[in-house]
Order: structure tokens, then C-alpha cells, then sequence
């Protein structure tokens, strides 16, 4: 803190990430990273960077990936937008559409970056609980739009949860709520593949309706913080033009992302093993008597045993050399589990106290 | 545009920034960029890069990269702030420290990012006209201060004249105005040798003055968005908790960046290269009649004989396969000009017309 910072600043508090230990050794199953190495096709194209076009300016709108997005969606590429991360759409689409003091919407439980971006930019936060079953409330739509939000983000296959709203569902709090939608498809690469809803169709439908996409998970590319927004042409175009830095994304970035999108194959059997290993989890987990919800993420989100307390657990593990996300509140009997490899998910259950 | 588009971007236009032609067959001397390749350690970092850490987030605050820097200019790391380009720096300067509604103060001409950030911030942008010499003016901090400007960004050396304040003028400024000061040192590796003046003392003697450094001239990697401030950590902490993307550079940018600072025997030469075919290529010119003010930058700012017309200049020399930029304006009758290699200087030379 400094006498200089802004006074909405001052009286906020950053984003807590995930722990990230550089040193390799300990099992991450805390952050939601992808349990493999990326495709051979990353370090092909690393390979084959020519060093010496570093020195120029990368393509400002990173044309090239842009368009193996839009081929990959059936699009065209003015309806893709490339960003440092997903994160950093997440920033745009609230300098660009939502007015200081405007609230923005989202659920409760939810991604806990929305209301620090949304302070950073002097907006208030309303929050609506999903049912008991995590479900979306019927009247959610209506409820934002009476809060006068101009801004809904919901994660969608949701996080911390794992579970996935229908198409349905989405149409209606379109149908109820007026101003701009962000469905955050973080997760999305993880549905099984007869739930996919992809919901492509509802940007063709909707002209203010944003779907974010990162390879940080489903690609296995954390470390190269890629993200991507799919809208309509006139949605993306003052974040592209106006609020976005010129060149976002570096060059190195946009030459291995584009790689990793057109590698379509090694994704698709990458996805395949992370649901394997997270319905073997989900098994094991609830024969110790660890219910989750069913899961179309990454992840799980179970409660521990009633006799045991989650927090304590998720020091207990850390001592044991393995990491898990613990959100203190209304869920803190729960506990967010990447699913990792499977001898990573073998050490967790090994390690994981049962109820006595 | 569209009707969600919060209504302070309706009225304002994005940045405007030079041509970046993918295809490497023009002589582009538009953006700045260094003539000659990055270090060799760079490809070597690259090559020895673990393609399968990618999986998992980068060092959310680059901690190798800034331990690196630190060592470099005698700090400690936490003076040091890693940032996706320069340009983020500034963007985070500016929603760190100046309230919606509060002046940003900066010279005229200046870079013209800054007015177009102050914009999406919806601030004002108050510019003080530099001296017909571009010397700063004596009384610039008094009226930055009259104006209620909360942040004054100053390039030096200069952009777009090539023009070095020294640390004395800097020093007046800061008696006369009480905000946030950030000094854009883009260019900083080409000054002269005999007057190099890091202004490291003025951010030892005040909290309020940052520095801005980038990768993206003086060690030629535009390509890889790499910047980074240099304050004390009070006016770091809010930009690296609070207003910055967790996770803003990622693996791969750090490493090479972390590579390219610590080969300072590559950079002291290719900083002397550039000196020399700068200090030519402003004799040649001037031999032709395109007088320029003397450069500690790696480019120049002539004016072009008065029988002749920028604009018409700069499209001739486009035809002819040579890029340079033109600000249309009171400064109109000016090029500016990158220093290319010694082939692509002459090849520049050949091309302009001489006064008739």
C-alpha cells in the first residue's frame, strides 16, 4: 500500500492463485492443469521458431492462430480474439462493457477472479447461489437484470463444481437478463464427449454473448498463457481495437498455440484419459467416503467425511507432498481435486484419511 | 461498435500503431525495432527450454527474470516488476494510479499511447507543448500540478525526437509536481556512453518515480512482449497484488528474457553498432537536407526540405519497399526514422528525394 494508489484499490484485496511451487516435486493437483505434457506438435514448432523474427513485432492480431481457431469452430476469424491467457478476456470484456459502478453477475459459488477484476474497475459484485445441487436457479436471469448488472459471467462446465448447465438453461437467463453474457469455457475440452454442448450456437444466435476458451487445460499449455474469445465480429471489435495492448500476445505464443489447435487428434486422446482417470477417481473418492458431484471438468469437488474437517486434510496432504485447493466459507467441507495422473490420483487416495 | 460498448470507448479512437507486415521482404524502419538479430544465448535458452513444464502455470511473478534484473542494475528483486511488454506496465500504471475523471499529463509530441489508455480509464489527457529545441520546459511540473494531473509520463530519452532530458530536468519536474511519475525508458540502451544516466538514483531518492525498461528494443525481442518496471516495492505491490494479471509473462517469455539481460557482452556491442550506424546515417541525411536533432535513441526525426512533403515521402518510400512513420500534425513535416542495418540505411538513402 502506497499514498498514491486509488482508493477503490486501497480498500480491496488482490487474487488469491493457487500455490505454484517451480521445483517439480510435489504432486499439483491444486490449480487444475492438465495431468500430461502437451502434444509432440508444441516442441515441433518450438523446434522450427526462427529465432531471429524475435526482433519484429508479432502479428498485432495474431492472424495465424485466428484462423486455425475459426477453421477449428466452423467460423470465420473475425469471430475469434486471441488473448494472453483467458484471464486477460476476462479483463477486456470488463473495461469494454462494464461502466464503473455498474455490478456485475455471477454465481455463488463461482470463479473467484470475477469480483477482483470487477473491483479493479470500480464495480460492485452480486452473487446468486446455485440450488442445493448446484443446479442454476430458474430465475437467475431475472434476478441480475433487477440488480442492474450489465455483466454475467458463468463458468460453464462450472468450477469449482464440475457440472455442466444445459444449452437450455442458458437460453433462458438469456431470455431474462438484457446485457452481455460471458460463458467461461475453461473446462469445456472435458465434457463427455455425448453431453458436448459447445454452445456455438448460441453466440450465432446472440450478439452479445462472449464463449472463452484457454489451452491452459485442455491443451496442456498453462505455462504459455493462451486464451481465446468466440462472439460475434462486433462484440470482439472494441476489445480488439481499443482496451486490448496492440500486441498481447507474443510471437513464440502464437506460432505454439496454433500448433496445439491443429493437433486435433493428440487432443482428443488426451481428453479421452482425463475422463478415464476422473470417473476412476470419482469411484475410488466415494468409496472413502468422498462424494463429489458428477464432473465435467478436470476436476472434482468433494466433501469430506463429516467426522474429518477439509482444511485440516488439505495441510495433511500438503506435509504428504500433495497440493489441493481448499475454499474457506459456506463450502469449506469440501475440497477441489485436479485429477492427475494415475499414479498421481493412486498417491492422493493413499494419502487421504478415511472416515473413522 | 456496438450497444454495449461502454460509452466513454464510443467516443474515443483506439491506438494507432505502425504497419507490422508479416512477409519480411520490407525494410522496416517504422517501429523501431533493433536491426539485428537477438543474442545467440536466446536460441540456445530455447533450445534447452523443457517443452513439458508447459503444463503447469508459469512463476506467477517471474521471480528468475527479476532476480536477474535486479543483479543487473544493483536492486533487489522486489524493485523490480516483470510485465507482457511495456505497454502493460503503462496500462497498469495508469488503472493503478489514476482515478477515473483525473488528468494524465505528458508532453507534446510524446508517445501516443498514453492519451488512448487515460481514455478506456476515462481520464483526460492534459499535453505540455516541449521547447522548439524539444528541451523540456522550466516550469512543466507547475503546470502539471495546476492541471490536478495525478500521473506525468515522460519519455526519455525522447520519443519520437531522439532528444535526452537529463537527470537535472527530471529532478526539477518532481520538485514542482507531487504525483506519480513514470519515466518511459524504451530507448535507455542507446544512449551515448558518456551520458548514460539511468535515473536509478531518482527512483533510490523517490517513491513515486518508476521506470519503464523493454526487451523489445535494445535487445531485439519485440516478438517476445518482455518489459519491466524498476520502483521501490510500495509502488510495485499494488500493480503485482491487485491491478495485474496473475499469471501476465509466460514460461517461456521468462526464460528468454532472464537470457537475453544476463548476455550483457551481446547487448553492449549491439548497442554500440546501433550508436554507429545512427550517428551515420544522421550525417548522410543531414547531407541530403533532412536536418535531425541529435539521437540517443535508435532512431532519428528529421525534417524533410521544406520544397518537399512528408506524407508524399513516406508513400514514395512505401512504393519503394521502405517503411517509416509519419505523424501527420504541427509535426507533419518530419519522418520518423528507425536506424536499419548499414545496407538497409543505404538503401533508405538512395530512396529518399533530394531538395530540388
Amino acid at each position: 500500500m502506497n499514498r498514491f494508489e486509488r482508493p477503490a484499490l486501497r480498500a480491496m484485496t488482490g487474487y488469491t492463485f493457487g500455490e505454484q511451487p517451480q521445483d517439480g516435486s510435489v504432486i499439483k493437483l491444486n490449480t487444475n492443469e492438465n495431468p500430461y505434457a502437451p502434444s509432440p506438435a508444441i516442441a515441433e514448432a518450438l523446434a522450427h521458431f526462427d529465432v531471429a523474427t524475435l526482433r519484429r513485432y508479432p502479428s498485432p492480431f495474431a492472424q495465424g492462430f485466428r484462423e486455425a481457431a475459426a477453421a477449428l469452430h466452423g467460423l470465420t476469424a473475425d469471430w475469434v480474439m486471441a488473448t494472453n491467457g483467458g484471464d486477460e478476456l476476462l479483463r477486456l470484456l470488463i473495461t469494454t462493457y462494464l461502466e464503473p459502478g455498474q455490478p456485475l453477475a455471477t454465481t455463488e459459488p463461482s470463479y473467484s477472479l470475477y469480483p477482483v477484476l470487477a473491483a479493479v474497475q470500480g464495480c460492485p459484485t452480486v452473487t446468486f447461489d446455485l440450488e442445493v445441487d448446484f443446479a442454476l436457479p430458474e430465475d437467475l436471469g431475472t434476478r441480475a437484470e433487477a440488480a442492474g448488472a450489465g455483466l454475467f459471467c458463468l463458468v460453464n462446465p462450472h468450477a469449482p463444481t464440475g457440472r455442466l448447465f444445459t444449452e437450455d438453461a442458458l437460453e433462458r437467463l438469456l431470455s431474462q437478463f438484457s446485457g452481455v453474457v460471458l460463458i467461461d469455457q475453461a473446462y469445456v475440452d472435458f465434457i463427455d464427449e455425448d453431453q458436448k454442448a459447445a454452445a456455438l450456437g448460441l453466440i450465432q444466435r446472440h450478439d452479445r454473448v462472449l464463449l472463452l476458451r484457454t489451452l491452459s487445460k485442455g491443451y496442456a499449455l498453462a505455462g504459455l498463457r493462451f486464451g481465446y474469445g468466440l462472439a460475434q465480429p462486433s462484440l470482439l471489435e472494441p476489445m480488439l481495437t481499443k482496451t486490448r495492448d496492440s500486441y498481447n500476445v507474443d510471437a513464440i505464443a502464437q506460432a505454439l498455440a496454433t500448433a496445439a489447435l491443429k493437433d486435433q487428434a493428440w487432443a482428443r486422446e488426451n481428453w479421452a484419459a482425463v475422463r478415464r482417470e476422473r470417473d476412476a477417481l470419482h469411484t475410488a473418492l466415494a468409496a472413502r467416503g468422498y462424494e463429489a458431484p458428477r464432473s465435467q471438468t478436470n476436476f472434482l469437488f468433494p466433501t469430506v467425511p463429516s467426522a474429518l474437517d477439509a482444511a485440516t486434510i488439505k495441510d495433511q496432504l500438503k506435509a504428504a507432498g500433495i497440493l489441493v485447493r481448499h475454499f474457506p466459507g459456506t463450502l469449506g467441507q469440501r475440497l477441489r481435486i485436479t485429477v492427475g495422473t494415475a499414479e498421481e490420483n493412486a498417491a492422493l487416495l493413499a494419502a487421504l484419511p478415511s472416515a473413522p
